[in-house]
């Protein structure tokens, strides 16, 4: 039966094709259809896991007799007993002979309803004893999938996926540019959300924050995502889904002629030179910005190369990695942002928890609390300036006392590898990332002592909105548009480009079309987005006129009231 | 064995007495001495405990036969082996005994033992049934304390006792203004966290952020709280001793000749009236500002009507609170503001899991989220405005239209109110929180919509700078003194009084007399901060020339650098 559900759009475009539901969590596990031919073995494999859970739990009570307390013996019995039980070791055998499907899920069906038996009791802590019976439906899940799930590329069909999951997080998104992916639709996530930030940088349609999704559809379901309207429809009819190829394939079209202008110079009509620069996460992503002609790359977030591992890159790994980027963009200018952890991408192992992590001790603070682990990156950077032009970029500074600091740092990196074979550019420009208001309500302490200026859109919006992006109950309040917003980023432009710095703005502002011309009215002329962005922006700039569009835009930002803003801001 | 510990000063002046324990987990009990005579009473205490625990299973137990799954019986069982774990049921018996002390102490310092021996075992789930012993514990200690444990008065003694927590919510503290207590120290918190606040609300000399100060002094030790200096000396000798007590009757003096100028006129040297109001936080603190005789309430903080308790409190509840306030103010001017939920403080039964509740639903936020609730609240404030003079102040707004919304709501409220016997003040005035950049940014649209502005410097601080305030790892880079936060501050004021708005600041700011001269400079002429600053910042008042400081602020205020700025400042 055919039905649509309404989300966020943040991605645009249409997608068609077979969900693929993804989990983060390790029992949010996958569902999928088993061939008839291969149930058997699905219920030969639950039960080899089942029997491998009772072996591991039987070892456990073994260890447990030396010097371990008396109760743990009984904690392994009552684990066993768990196992033992019928809902969790028969039941999901008739599911899986009877719905065609995969053994996880049949199990983590029944787990749920012994856990909705336990909620139904009344005393507070044996209602929570349901966690021990997650805890061996985990034991189970883990023997069945090796480790908890990630996106693994569909083998037996040529169809690209639509990812279908509750939320994603950063580490999730990671393996999927490996793969190929239709669309996404998730529960979770506001427009500037990580899973939608990683959906337009992919050019891959996207509607999150829409609530039920996960639940309401199912593996194999055929659904479109239509990124541009926010809506998802699942099992559409014939001529729905008659009328969205159509469309797709209109937009296809659009998108070839896009192409056509990458060797166009980008400048304005009045001949203002416009530089549109790639923001990159891995080494494997210069290769889209050199598709599209980048003219450097703007951002380098490095904190991909951290996450998702338990280890920490070494200076040698790191190094390699920004010498394969610089190398790769041959000459042009490369923007390495130092670590930015905290907030939504805690590294492991240095994790802390806070009430705020957004507020707490992220990216700079984070790195000039972590000297060893800052230097590391520093020299790896320094290292790999050798190699190519090369600039330092210092992510979340708010205080003069900070900028200080870390340039003592960047100096000390320096005096460190000078004892070493290892060379790199003395002269390397540093620069700092404006997106704490303070930040860019004491620009003068910026401008004295940096070489140049990045405006970080999202933290910069994220503070001054007092609004977390990524917070469902709240992120209709998130708006680019605010004028107290547009203020600080004129006035950044502004004020840097009058004292000589090089200002960009990195942030997801940059790579909105529908903002270019309100930019290039505020002075900017050097913008940093994902490079499936940089040819739709590019059309805009052939047709701005810089001049014409700074008065206009002087003008527009002079009025308070955001309805006669947001007019004039219509009328640019 | 003398020995001092450092901390964060937060709360000026020194306190010399006895320690008081503070918890607020459950299990973070109280640790005291039982005298000789009464340790057989304890053990009988604790083994009446066990015993009622013991009940409380087996009618569990008896109760799981129906209908609930099998495994609740034999979870019930392994809690019935738990609490009759000796470590548990027995050698708290002689701990008690022994070392004289309570029976919920003895208990929990086996109990740890018990969970580190869990600690100790490979196997992560197993580890993780730790929880299980905690659980049957606090099935214990809650049946020796009846519920979650509260400071309460010392039977005993006359000496005020000195609080020592590991951390205390607003929660915590609402009792403790009905307690005598000479100071406080605690582990974690800094200079603006709640207990900083509620300590020098109370005047009380407080040190916070020590870090192990719970776990190195005991309940009764000695101690000298010195709250100018951030330290706690325990068991001092008597040297150390007498010094502090010198210096502390020292203080009483200074304190009591503050108290001369309760009726003197509050102006500045060159003629300027400035108007010091006292911020509240329950009827009960009017008495306090009527002492100091405050010029009104310049800030009423209604959440703590609403906070600590399972229900929430009708109209007539609130408004018999609000019009106490205001009859008790004798005509003088009360400003209410409308419920500020969210971050720190949780509403019982309404809250949610945010990553970052700072930036999140909070304030009016929730509230127009939640319009049956702060209609309620509207209603019951406009009924009180009948009896006295109330202002209305919305707190963390940003946008135009949460001020459109906001001021519906409280049309609707009137139109409800019309149709009733209630009567109300159909003029009375609305202002808003400036706290938050994008307000202190665009304040065009707030100035053109409300009656009066109010700064709340702890939220612009901490947006401006993107700091929580509340956490220990960055609270060094929460600064008022940041030049992006002064020029907030004195834009917000400037434009508002030239708007002809009644500007006044009521965050932490207003009431700290080092920063009196400053914000008088700014051209701020009403203040409100806890009664107990009013005659400290008064006397800063009367030696303070306005003009002159209008004028060395704004050449001061000029200053991008921090060290020139501060400088500036230090020489007003």
């Amino acid at each position: 039966m055919s039905f649509a559900l309404f989300g966020l759009a943040v991605s645009p475009g249409i997608a068609i094709g077979r969900v693929q539901l993804v989990s983060h969590a390790t029992l949010e596990v996958s569902h999928y259809t088993v061939p008839v031919r291969q149930v058997e073995a699905e219920v030969a494999r639950f039960d080899a896991a089942i029997a491998a859970v009772r072996g591991e739990l039987a070892g456990l009570k073994t260890i447990s007799h030396v010097g371990a307390p008396s109760e743990v013996g009984a904690f392994v019995d009552l684990h066993m007993m768990i196992l033992a039980d019928p809902l969790l070791c028969e039941v999901p055998r008739k599911i899986i002979a009877e719905r065609r499907c995969n053994a996880e899920w049949a199990l983590v069906q029944e787990m749920d309803e012994l856990v909705a038996q336990f909620d139904q009791i009344e005393d507070a802590y044996l209602r929570e004893r349901k966690q021990d019976i997650v805890q061996v439906v985990e034991r189970v899940v883990k023997a069945l999938l090796g480790k908890p799930g990630r996106l693994t590329a569909r083998k037996d069909s040529d169809e690209a996926a639509i990812v279908i999951a509750h939320d994603l997080s950063p580490a999730d998104t990671i393996d999927f540019r490996q793969l190929r992916i239709a669309g996404f639709a998730t529960d979770l996530g506001g427009a500037t959300s990580h899973t939608a930030i990683v959906a337009r940088g992919m050019s891959i349609p996207a509607v999150v924050g829409m609530h039920h999704v996960r639940q309401l559809v199912k593996d194999e379901d055929l659904v479109i995502i239509d990124g541009t309207r926010g809506v998802v429809i699942v099992d559409p009819d014939k001529q729905v889904l008659e009328e969205y190829r159509l469309r797709k394939t209109e937009l296809e079209l659009e998108r070839n002629k896009l192409k056509r202008l990458k060797t166009t110079r980008s400048e304005t009509l009045d001949g203002e030179a416009i530089s549109l620069q790639a923001n990159i996460e891995q080494p494997g992503d210069v290769a889209q910005a050199r598709d599209v002609d980048a003219a450097g790359i703007g951002l380098y977030r490095t904190e991909f190369l951290f996450l998702g591992r338990d280890d920490l890159p070494d200076e040698d790994e790191q190094f390699e990695a920004y010498r394969s980027v610089v190398q790769a963009m041959r000459g042009r200018c490369v923007t390495i942002r130092t670590l930015d952890v905290g907030a939504d991408k805690a590294l492991r192992g240095v994790a802390r928890i806070e009430a705020n992590p957004a507020l707490g001790l992220r990216a700079i603070r984070f790195c000039l609390s972590e000297p060893k682990l800052f230097l590391m990156q520093l020299r790896a950077i320094l290292r790999a300036s050798n190699y190519g032009t090369i600039r330092l970029l210092i992510p979340m500074l708010a205080h003069a006392h900070e900028i200080d600091q870390a340039l003592a740092m960047i100096e000390m990196a320096k005096t460190q590898l000078r004892g070493t074979r290892h060379r790199f550019n003395d002269d390397i420009e540093v620069g700092g990332m404006i997106e704490i208001p303070a930040a860019a309500l004491s620009l003068g302490v910026f401008v004295k002592r940096l070489d140049f200026l990045s405006i970080g859109t999202n933290d910069l919006i994220q503070y001054t909105l007092a609004i977390d992006r990524t917070d469902e109950a709240v992120a209709h309040l998130y708006d680019p548009r605010h004028p107290a917003v547009l203020r600080l980023i004129h006035q950044t432009i502004q004020t840097g480009t009058r004292a000589g710095l090089p200002v960009s703005v990195c942030g997801e502002m940059a790579g909105d079309p529908d903002l270019t011309r309100l930019l290039i009215g505020m002075g900017l002329r050097q913008f940093s987005m994902h490079p499936a962005q940089i040819l739709e922006v590019k059309q805009e700039v052939l047709r701005a006129d810089a001049a014409e569009l700074g008065a206009r835009v002087a003008r527009a930002l002079r009025f308070d009231e955001p309805e006669r803003l947001r007019e004039a801001l219509e009328k640019l």
